[in-house]
């Protein structure tokens, strides 16, 4: 089946600046992370601008709401920050969409050691053509629904709620 | 939910040997990987012995099927060598069991540079959750059943039969 | 021979804290890179404080000089931010040490992809074997005399001055 | 100062072939550990053909002491396998070059988790600025003379013999 990822920035895709001594984005780390996982199905990469998702406004969602609404793919990997991402997720799962959307993250930017990045994001493309339509959070190897997760600051992990 | 996740070496979990100067296997890198993911769904690891996939016998197969028929999570993932994948994958699906099965490995090896392992493992997590009682095979993005899949060892790539 | 470690903090051992979404310090790497190295000679690690370099005051040069005059190794290796590097060694370049000092840090940090530290951290445990007492910057592949040297920070290089 | 890098194969630039499913060699990884290690100095990169050390001939020595002989450059690194590095540093050391040579390799390949590669390049790069003109072999964080030393196969490591 055909699967379309949407770059949307967050810690999965930040990138250490060395010149400014701190993480930022620079290009997305999508296109490497894509070869390596030798995926055969059909997959189509879109990069939205890549935010913190702390910074990410009501018009930064509905572009991505825009994205899935136009996308011809019945599933879609949103890779986004975790700190809001559960926002995004209720602004998707109020549209009614007819695709699976399946929204991911990382807690360890894909580039620094121990990262989660590419685990998270294997899981987010497998479930993301199994599931039925709608609009999930996979997570901490979990997948929940749109409505119903949270991330717990603290902990760093996301819980149903 | 609750996952089942059996170790039986190949690829995925080799290991460069530094006094023998070749790839072999040690202690299974399993335990890392699942620290790493993060996962807070409940986990078991299981490791049988690590191998090579072309020196398994029909006894190790038979000792993988007794794994999953004692297992009492709903869904199991099978880290397995890719050159007789296929093999187990037919043991396992003729014999009716009422689990989710997942067979996945790796190209690369886990501790190599440009691993798929970690995105394969992430994808069989997922889709080990998500899919209704069968076995599958988890490779290049994609699921096959088990009786519709052959490596294509020339090209290196998992392909429907 | 013998060698001594100082870890002082900077870029080269700057850790991704998951929860708090930064770089900061926790434990330094040194102990992991040391074994990694394999090194064979006398090492011994003396573990400072470790700060951003841009936040060291007088007393924290006050205590690598201290460091420094009780070492009882002929060789010093500084690990050190690069963005006060030069300041420090000064500090120890004026007080006529008996032992080979050399300063090193790294512009990406040891545990994000592409680092240099690992090869900054080869290069001054090599010349501080073998270079006559004194004290030395070693960055980019080069080693600079401790009042001739200055951080080009727009181009991230190390220069003669 | 000026440096010349002769890569000859060995452990350090071995890589993994996903077809085959073992290690081999492809291009070398030295352009891109050259870049990564951000070097300032005049840097020369040549390739000869790539070896496992224990498949070298007498042929293939000599050629690395042409090179030798025709570098222009005052330091040479040479990127050697570990197995008999010791013999080509011998060939070096009688002919009585007015250059410093450097002999060092790593016992696990670059490209694989937890290599001394890098280490052992960067410690090599600077001894090989600063050392008078002679054989070396720079192997566990120490020089040794190409007449007196080698490698304890069983241990790993490299000895003063």
């Amino acid at each position: 089946m055909s699967l379309r990822i949407i770059a949307t920035g967050g810690t999965f895709d930040k990138h250490y600046d060395e010149i400014a001594g701190q993480l930022g984005f620079g290009a997305s780390h999508l296109p490497q992370v894509i070869a390596r996982a030798r995926i055969t199905a059909d997959v189509v990469l879109e990069e939205l601008p890549l935010l913190d998702s702390l910074e990410m406004q009501d018009a930064d969602r509905q572009r991505v709401l825009v994205s899935c609404r136009s996308a011809t793919q019945r599933g879609i990997v949103i890779v986004h920050g975790t700190d809001t991402m559960q926002l995004t997720a209720q602004v998707l799962g109020q549209a009614a969409l007819a695709s699976t959307v399946v929204l991911t993250g990382a807690m360890i930017p894909y580039e620094i050691a121990n990262s989660d990045a590419l685990f998270n994001f294997g899981f987010a493309c497998g479930v993301a053509q199994v599931l039925p339509p709608g609009v999930y959070v996979a997570m901490n190897g979990q997948v929940f629904a749109w409505n119903k997760v949270a991330k717990n600051r603290s902990a760093g992990v996301f819980e149903q709620v």
